[in-house]
């Protein structure tokens, strides 16, 4: 039984708890951690942990209850616990992003080129989907040749909070995109701009511009356009269509029945994401502990592919300002990460 | 330029003549008779028509300014043209049904056999259609294998009139199966079967049981079940469904737009059948004009298959009243039909 | 930890217990049984099972470490371990069929009227699946209007063995369908037919009738046609379409990638079993886990279910035979399955 | 019966003439002419024309005998009948494109404004398809809310001829989509970009850049993005898909059978376009002749929509060269074209 510490005690955290309670094999929360400890005492009452809280990352990273680290905290705490866990060599997986500057991404690259060796994985849980995978393997498997342009969307309904502004259409949303685009290419990033459409006068955030196209362009020419929006209304979509030399091969809608009624012959979409994704958060888990027990290094999403994430990301909202193409300066691929 | 004979002008009247005026190409409507004299004024008038009105039927038919006839009188009174015509050595398209009584379809089968030649086609106009005819062409082609097992609906949305009773359901209705099956299997029925399901609380008429099932059985051992509704409340829905050794094939739904709104992923559906045949109405009734301009015999259903399906109806009828499976007892085809 | 004896160590044992081992919360495997001693040290060889191994079914049953049964026996030898697990109290999971004799089936039910307690469940894994469930919300969520008719398919490319004949197309194959109808239609059979359409060619198995079309009506009229093939050949296909009032639902296609290709627009379609329930093999083995840890009955399938299915199935049979509608003589439902 | 003067004689000339003989309802050709006058006695002989053969347009277009006038000859040539035509106050069906520069599409509008009065279409026969029809109304109906957005595919399975180079991917191919999209949108376009994509390395044509990826935005901020390949090696495949305020709609796959076979759901895509537009092209004539019946001015593209499609076309070749973003000067647009 893999015995985990758990970092941060919101949320996500909450999510990634209650799967590992009541869907995933063969770990445990031993230990737990909030800057807020209210948070921390909450989560061992609500899902009935015998898990101990600790008074600090370090304490909880280096306790000899802790075989692996999960890193569930802000955005911008991510970066102590993961260096932490590098350093103790524990397997740590960390919620995406991973980190919010690109310095504190090389930090944590450096730390595992340091060791050499990986422990990390980055929650990019779409890499774990089902359909994603179905989609990589069909295009590995060369049934589209190669790989030459893409369309995705990326729309929800409406808004996750009111505080979603423009900056977060890159950063929570077309982030996940940057990630699985050039892993489904096998390609890096050269360039990336975003454009703003025209504007959808039902979006209520005067803060957010509403929808946006992000253009990313790859070493070997292909190009990807991906639409986003949080104002769809109809629905929650996440498309990804990969334009290949012989063929086209797209995710598909997710199974709902068939119905015919009153004049429509349909199926229904979900309103929100929570369905969509679900078997993949449970499944890159599921890998990160699997992993850890066998004592060999994650392999899902690395500390290098949270790095290209966060530098495209970075760029794409420098493009935000401009409109312009910015070009992304990505250094070169560490031995570690090949 | 052909020059057709108009018997009978009534609804579907006016649906040819629109056509042959509006749509089809090279053929004109010299002659109209209507036993009521202002229906045949009418049809003259609304098409502004360069036709005659003829006083009899036999001098229309007979009329060297008449070189085909059109049979669009009530369904009892097919039978008089269409014998006229054959022995006029005219060629001669008759609305479905053929006749209204086994004997007439006889009468005319032995008319045409007397002279040797086929002069007819009925109005079964299905056959024509494009996806009717990518499903024989896939059949006969050996895509699917020998076709095993069929599965069909004929539903619309509402009756058609007040006065659509239950044996209507395969006069009016079924009846297109029954002559559109055996073709596509290429083969002859040897019983059909009418049970009732569980009743629609919907239907508003009080003498039309509805839903109904009608199974037929083949030479070969194929057996075909059309579900039948005439209140699916939701639309037009006409589909076949052939199962084959190795496959199925199966006419598609008519194209819309695909949309995605208000949670939904969906494409309308017809209300009525106006849009579903139209293109198949004016398919037939220019092949046949084609046909009878070369002097050729027509290549549509034949009087063989109007007596086919008139005996299969008659049978399916007593089926409904009994709820058993009913022998159909065909003749032998005669060498003229084969 | 809910402790698990499991009786039979076959095929579908090793299925349920990799499940137990690998997927499932909250129960282990502490006691096994077989005929064949072999068979059961292997499975606690195979999964690492911390078991042991009983000398008989009572032993494992009545055992202190024991808190529910599973049984995985031949068909033939379900009763004994349902009829000790429900005289021990014990919640007892059986796989389907219930038992091989109408006798056997009125036993267990007895049984369990006797202790006025329902603890088994059987493992119709279908009424678990999520796209059966849908349905079953849709119906009886009003959507469609009540249920009038249906039609299913149950397709496999080609027979499970060698030893597939004629009467395991209902023992094996429609079994199913006889339980998720009657649960769909919230109704009770009153009568089923078999009948052999068209022979497949293809077909290697003398002693296997393919296809096969099995019609059943139920109290309140509602007839539904299952299409049944062991050579389909293109695929397993599995399908499920309910005609109501003013509607149709229909489960999906299982969601593949759409792919354009080489003159077609397509998703692949599965060859075998394996993929399309594996979710409800877990779902129903949670549920049962679940249900015995909080010392409440199972909510799936209960042994009223396992012996309307083998009634069913008889009387299906029967008509193989015959290929004529035969009565089902169901008796009253007692007060305990209401 | 409308007279129609045909000006050349090629390939889509034959085309136009094959339904006008064989399809469409009202005309007649009743002059021809052609540089090589063997291409107008050809067309004569092949369609057994009663027509005249003219020794120039000036007798074609100024004949008695002629009531309107089809413009079928080199896309450099069409200027010239087309004013002779506007000068004769003849409706006037050019092909696309209206002409082969910018100064002459402008000759053409300004011989329109000086006559007030508008004679011509150009055979932009997108506009008349039913589906891109059906878009439009459900644009315009608001279904979908203001259109934002748009995706479109133009792919041939390979390329129409060997000659068809760099600058044919917009002035054969994206010509379409230039005068499509400004008409679903209704807006104006501001700038143009095209871009490469990876290359296909089953393209064989060296003068061929193959994919490309067309960028428009317009006045109201829309931007829409058009795939454009000559090697999708898996069929012919134009798709526009439009995203409002509130929804998607857009264009179905063209109905074919629904099929079952070795694996694969499909249906399948045509490899060329002789199918897809067949019946637009049969209805923009047909309402060209009708239009011209009534002495009505053509309902179609107009010369200003010409004129547009040629501007933007030119902006996108020589953004071709630059892959830069190119604006687009439209002039205002004048009161006759409102
Ligand atoms: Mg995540
Ligand atoms: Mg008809
Ligand atoms: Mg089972
Ligand atoms: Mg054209």
């Amino acid at each position: 039984m893999l015995r985990l510490g758990l970092v941060g005690c919101g949320a996500i955290a909450h999510t990634h708890t209650a799967n590992i309670v009541n869907k995933l094999k063969g770990a445990q929360i031993t230990f737990v951690f909030d800057v807020f400890s209210a948070a921390a005492q909450k989560i061992v009452r609500d899902y009935n942990l015998t898990a101990k809280i600790a008074s600090s990352i370090d304490e909880l990273v280096n306790s000899e209850e802790v075989d692996a680290v999960l890193v569930c905290s802000r955005n911008d705490a991510h970066v102590e616990p993961i260096l932490a866990a590098i350093k103790a060599h524990k397997p740590v997986f960390s919620e995406k992003p991973l980190a919010t500057t690109y310095e504190d991404c090389q930090k944590i690259v450096a730390a595992e080129i340091e060791e050499n060796q990986r422990f990390l994985q980055v929650g990019f849980m779409r890499r774990y989907d089902p359909f994603y995978q179905q989609l990589k393997q069909t295009i590995d498997g060369g049934k589209i040749g190669k790989p030459l342009m893409g369309y995705c969307r990326h729309f929800t309904a409406e808004p996750a909070t009111n505080y979603f502004e423009t900056p977060n259409m890159i950063n929570d949303a077309f982030i996940h995109e940057i990630d699985i685009i050039h892993w489904l290419f096998g390609d890096d990033y050269v360039s990336v701009q975003v454009q703003y459409a025209r504007q959808n006068s039902l979006n209520k955030n005067d803060n957010l511009v509403d929808p946006q196209i992000a253009t990313v362009k790859m070493k070997q020419g292909a190009i990807v356009n991906t639409y986003l929006t949080q104002n769809s209304q109809y629905g929650y979509d996440v498309k990804c269509q990969i334009i290949g030399e012989k063929g086209i091969a797209e995710l598909p809608d997710m199974p709902k029945l068939e119905m015919h009624s009153v004049g429509k012959i349909y199926h229904e979409i979900d309103h929100d994401w929570t369905y969509r994704f679900e078997e993949a958060y449970q499944l890159e888990m599921q890998d990160f502990i699997d992993q850890a027990t066998r004592h060999e290094a994650p392999t899902g999403p690395t500390a290098w592919d949270g790095l290209v994430a966060a530098l495209t990301a970075d760029n794409a909202v420098e493009s935000q300002q401009s409109q312009q193409v910015v070009e992304i300066k990505l250094p070169e691929r560490p031995v570690l990460y090949q």
